[in-house]
């Protein structure tokens, strides 16, 4: 039996998440269906973690265990012929017995886009939130300052999660602008549900200026879901990558 | 009346290109459409030039004469509102009465991408033309070169199109690279049909191997359509900028 880990692309416009629910179209259902044709076993594919909704992946990592001796290039090449187009594998490896996508990760990127001018960007319509009003660009990340670092997150964590502890380290929180786009990053030892949707929701009403960053330094401090802002909407969400 | 000129963006993912075709969805009939609704007017919207069904734009410009009053900036915002998600208007501006988006025009500049790499690229599906084949970028590159100047482009120009002459000249003709995506730039006071798609098409020959720099040269001296390379598909092709 051989453990392999695989790093997966996906748009995720047209499915309900990575895990499985069932018959609806989720990207672990498919990568599942594409492994099952091309070695005729049924595997599981445990990735680092689900993604949600209309989330995107430019490097999500799963692994799954298997007897077929296919080359690994055969094996991708395989697979990427029988995914559809907006789901592909991007790398293929052999690990060790022991590793595994979820719990020997150390850590995971995300970015958030947003698209911010006053006329909508037609090329970035599917992959970013589009806010119209002009948005302090310094001030977010005067605020995304105060994520660094150890903090209990149970202010970002969407309602009715339970989780042993809300404690997660962020080592990274900053902005970057690409011509209309401001690009958030954002890199911890993991993270809540909503979590990024809901820093980055936050985030907006500071470059609106409905908040000042010290307030949002305060909303982490209270450690009450009612008081952050929206959750921004999923288009806009990327995981980056994920570390081992 | 007023001369108004307006900048778009669309993706031509959805439509039969620019120009109007009785009742086929095209960029023109959408926008006059647009235009209908918020002047009450028939306005003919006339464009820099055809762009072909699945070819997008960056910055098409258009010009149509109104007897609208609105304030530009109305103009803008209402009809960004009715047009669909996949076609913005990114700038109006009045012009004097003699300017033509299409007589006016002094040059053209269209970009090409090539997603080039062992596995395809899910975000950029839809705005590049995939080759699997590692592509020789230099040769491409010197045989770029070859484009500059006044030449008769007959070879590069589609079957069928009837035109004055064929000579254009060539202002720029170059390659950069991102990632996996080649980007492929070119200027010129103006285009046959087809023609950034042939040349793109030829060139993808030279960085494969299968023709020399020289060669792609000795094409365009040939003038002689049937000895140039395949047609390279509209999605990679992009109308970057017009100049007036």
């Amino acid at each position: 039996m051989r453990n392999l880990k695989i790093t997966v692309q996906y748009d995720g416009a047209r499915y309900h998440g990575w895990q499985r629910q069932g018959d609806l179209p989720t990207i672990q259902k498919i990568i599942e269906e594409a492994v099952f044709t091309i070695t005729r076993q049924e595997s599981h594919v445990a990735s680092s973690g689900r993604t949600d909704a209309g989330v995107h992946a430019l490097g999500q990592v799963a692994n799954f265990v298997t007897a077929s001796k296919l080359p690994l290039r055969n094996l991708l090449r395989g697979m990427n012929g029988l995914l559809p187009e907006d789901i592909k594998i991007v790398d293929i490896a052999e690990v060790p017995p022991e590793f595994h996508a979820r719990f020997s990760a150390r850590g995971k990127t995300y970015l958030y886009k947003i698209f911010n001018s006053p006329v909508p960007s037609v090329f970035h319509r599917n992959y970013s939130w589009y806010i119209y009003e002009e948005l302090d660009v310094e001030k977010m990340a005067e605020a995304a300052r105060f994520l660094n670092g150890r903090h209990d997150f149970t202010c970002f964590c969407a309602a009715g999660h339970e989780t042993k502890t809300y404690e997660r380290e962020v080592m990274r929180a900053e902005f970057s602008r690409e011509g209309g786009l401001i690009i958030f990053r954002i890199e911890s030892n993991g993270f809540l549900k909503y979590m990024v949707r809901n820093i980055v929701g936050t985030l907006s009403y500071v470059g609106k200026g409905k908040i000042t960053p010290e307030c949002f330094r305060d909303i982490i401090e209270a450690r009450d879901r009612t008081v952050a802002g929206p959750t921004a909407p999923p288009q806009g969400l990327f995981l980056e990558k994920v570390t081992y």
